[in-house]
């Protein structure tokens, strides 16, 4: 089809749709009227070195001229184009594996080739956003069994890079979101690496919640690296925290959480392909898996959990990985701060010791790690928690977090935002309810993740005893603007905590 | 939220998104930045006189000052601006109904109110392209039951016009598609009216065919009308023929089907709901239905059209309908014709009592106008199709016809496309086999239905003796690019028509 008639010129517009790819073309295009093109065609744009596959936007206007062509910034960068280049456009030729999103759709069960299929071509850039939006809901609602987990996360791995350590141990961890301020990551890396096992974890930006730990650990150091650059961390620290999506490690999952972010869902099959396949492709052979179960946390009954740790166990088996799952409480917070830079002060105290670092964190820490170091073999069932504990204490976690951090890029200090509002009690009591799904959706209004230093600083934990005017809560934000919105909604919603 | 701060300056821009609402805003658009915006991020603009909701792209260039704001055509045609017009811009606040669509895709059971809210927000333009993916994946698949079907169709009859006509019966048909060239509306609106019944017709253009009764009606005549204009076509004639979309009857209907088309797929739910609720409102009371059944066809097996009779006929009881449903012969497409002029051909040899006519889309015009006829009460039973026979005959039937148009604006006559090729047969032998949805496919590739006069004219019939090198079909195209994009297709299946 590259023939003279579907010939265009390149024009740079500058337009960012974050990950879609679109193109922009003339209603007046002789491409456009030949062909039959009209507003969301999706076609085929080629230079002489690669395609992709975009949507079409109609220009009615002068921006373009007939014989030009304009991309999003995403549609730019993957074909690389440079102002006035030749491109050629052509029908897009079917999507082979959108017969098996139709299929799951109508409720087939779909096999290891058909998930492999998608993946491919959802890596590859081929799926809308209305593609995407349809596999995530036919996937969604338990309407993958545990065959069809596995098969979609066999395929997420084999996507992407996959890393190798030349260890025979690799450790890792993860915890089932839904609990605000439990950033119990950095801390085990820290105290694992100094152990002396190998821990290159990657982590997720936040999907639904204030903070993912990929956004906490920015506030320190430089999370975005390359898979070279992360195995010289690992090799010189036997730890990082990056973010996992630049690492190409499982790339169909980032353009998939977006999508779920969007809809603000979180399916079981998604979250254990996502999970999972990171873990094998970032090349772990050890992983602990945190539930945190309560009524406002994403696994709301133990029994949900240990439905759960029950399929990412049999899964995790299936695809050749030791995990070990861990329910534990999400009935509250975990620390003080919601947020990322909030949360990153919270870090800091436990790793240095200090006398108001948050108790709960700490405990949590320990008893991940101290699973992790007996998951490993390393050292002998029922003393890992001490172990654990003792690396903490002496300070060299601290230490191994530090160097870590320096490996990265930097070490930097955590700031707070400059405008704040303090919430106190209207009453004397108990303080009986904290609203995790509130609270967080509190912190997000505030700017979290986006401002880092935006969130919610919980100055009261649950059960304590409550002086009518007492600080309950602080709202932290970088702009005024977005201090009144997250005022606005704690102003409409008087139950976020509930003293009684 | 509407202070100084968020006020902006509408620039023209002229970029055609289809139906979805962009806004574009410079990155260092004071609001952006304060308010934390990135792109696809659903915000609210609004003017002094009324307000949307759009999805946020970002501009990177100069093609918007810092204090501009550009939207979609199809925004800024709902916002009803005008350039340098002041806009304020603010976060959107929570659509609460998209919590429905959440519980929807974890497999709950929504009632009438949920719906009515899903219904409401989707007319009002609330729901992004990725909010309605979800919302028809999550309900395809036979997701929802019968209650369920019966709330969304009574949600989508009140979520637009709806028409009275004033009299006491007033019958409409539909045919469940997936079979081309079955264009038997046209004949029956003519026969019907022609007896004096009143039939105010409003269909839709193609989902996922090559043509749509408004598509063909479209060759013949003008088919998008106002509430008012069909109105009085219909008093004068009766009858009328026209596209359902502008007549605003049931306009959530026309957004989901647009995904619906770009994911091809076409859900029972939501099918039902269509049908059901354009002929409610259109102020329909007997309702004549006609399922063709074949391996190739909509509804493949007698069993699926049996189910689907059912829950029509329950649901169109439901809501206060008679609804009869007619299960008919779709092993073979209907008529010669496929794509609007050459299907527009075929009802001109019918209604013209042609000898070379094509006999299948006669009869199956008179089975359903007979039985349309019966419904209403107005000839008794078993005489149906004898009267609709006496009306075509007599050019009762054409006169009405050539009537109806004009009264819809003119009568023009169908031509053929100027490209075309000729497929001959490789060997003798009989037509065992014709792949409707091949059949379809190669019609639609040569640009039907955006190319009114492209498609697929059969030469040869289902179980006829055929010579080596007759013509078995023949391939229409009004580009030479199209041409070659369908015979591309045809040359790589040479299963499209088998001769045995």
């Amino acid at each position: 089809m590259e023939n003279q008639s579907n010939v265009v010129k390149y024009r740079y517009l500058g337009i960012n749709t974050q990950n879609e790819r679109v193109v922009y073309m003339h209603e007046n295009c002789h491409i456009c009227i030949s062909e039959g093109f009209e507003a969301l065609t999706r076609i085929r744009i080629s230079t002489l070195a690669g395609s992709i596959v975009a949507s079409l936007n109609v220009i009615t206007s002068n921006l373009l001229l007939h014989d030009e062509i304009g991309l999003s910034d995403a549609a730019a960068k993957e074909l690389n184009v440079s102002p006035n280049e030749t491109l050629y456009v052509s029908h897009l030729e079917p999507i082979e594996s959108l017969g098996h999103v139709r299929a799951k759709i109508y409720n087939q069960k779909l096999g290891y080739r058909a998930y492999n299929e998608i993946i491919t071509d959802i890596v590859q850039g081929n799926y809308s956003n209305i593609d995407l939006t349809a596999f995530i809901t036919a996937c969604a609602g338990n309407r993958m069994d545990l065959d069809e987990i596995t098969s979609l996360t066999k395929a997420m791995i084999t996507s992407g890079t996959q890393l190798h350590w030349n260890q025979e141990i690799v450790v890792d961890k993860h915890c089932i979101g839904g609990l605000p301020g439990n950033r119990t990551t950095p801390l085990v890396v820290a105290i694992v690496a100094a152990f002396g096992l190998t821990m290159p974890k990657t982590s997720s930006r936040a999907i639904t919640s204030p903070a993912g730990t990929a956004d906490t650990m920015e506030v320190f150091t430089n999370v975005t690296l390359s898979p070279e650059e992360i195995k010289k961390v690992v090799a010189q620290e036997g730890g990082c925290i990056v973010w996992g999506g630049t690492a190409q490690l499982s790339p169909a999952d980032d353009l998939l959480i977006k999508i779920e972010k969007a809809l603000d869902i979180d399916s079981e099959g998604q979250l254990i392909a996502s999970v999972l396949s990171k873990k094998a492709a970032a090349g772990s052979t050890h992983v602990v898996i945190d539930i945190p179960v309560g009524e406002t946390a994403k696994v709301r009954s133990t029994k949900m959990a240990q439905e759960l740790q029950n399929h990412m166990e049999t899964i995790g088996n299936a695809i050749g990985l030791n995990v070990k799952v861990v329910i534990t409480d999400g009935t509250q917070p975990v620390g003080r701060g919601i947020g990322p830079a909030l949360e990153a002060l919270d870090i800091l105290k436990v790793l240095k010791n200090e006398a108001d670092a948050p108790k709960d964190l700490t405990e949590r820490s320990l008893l991940l790690a101290g699973e992790l170091l007996e998951l490993s073999g390393k050292v002998d069932s029922g003393t890992g928690y001490q172990t654990a504990r003792e690396l903490l204490e002496s300070g060299k976690a601290y230490k191994k977090f530090i160097a870590i951090c320096e490996a990265q890029g930097h070490f930097s200090q955590p700031v707070l935002a400059p405008y704040k509002f303090e919430v106190r009690a209207k009453k004397s009591g108990i303080l009986k309810i904290i609203d995790n799904r509130k609270i967080a959706k509190l912190a997000k209004l505030s700017g979290a993740p986006t401002a880092k230093s935006a969130g919610i600083l919980l100055n009261a934990r649950l059960g304590e005893n409550i002086e009518k005017g007492q600080l309950l809560f602080t709202i932290y934000a970088e702009s005024k603007g977005e201090l009144n919105y997250a005022l606005e909604y704690k102003n409409y919603h008087d139950n976020i905590i509930t003293v009684i």
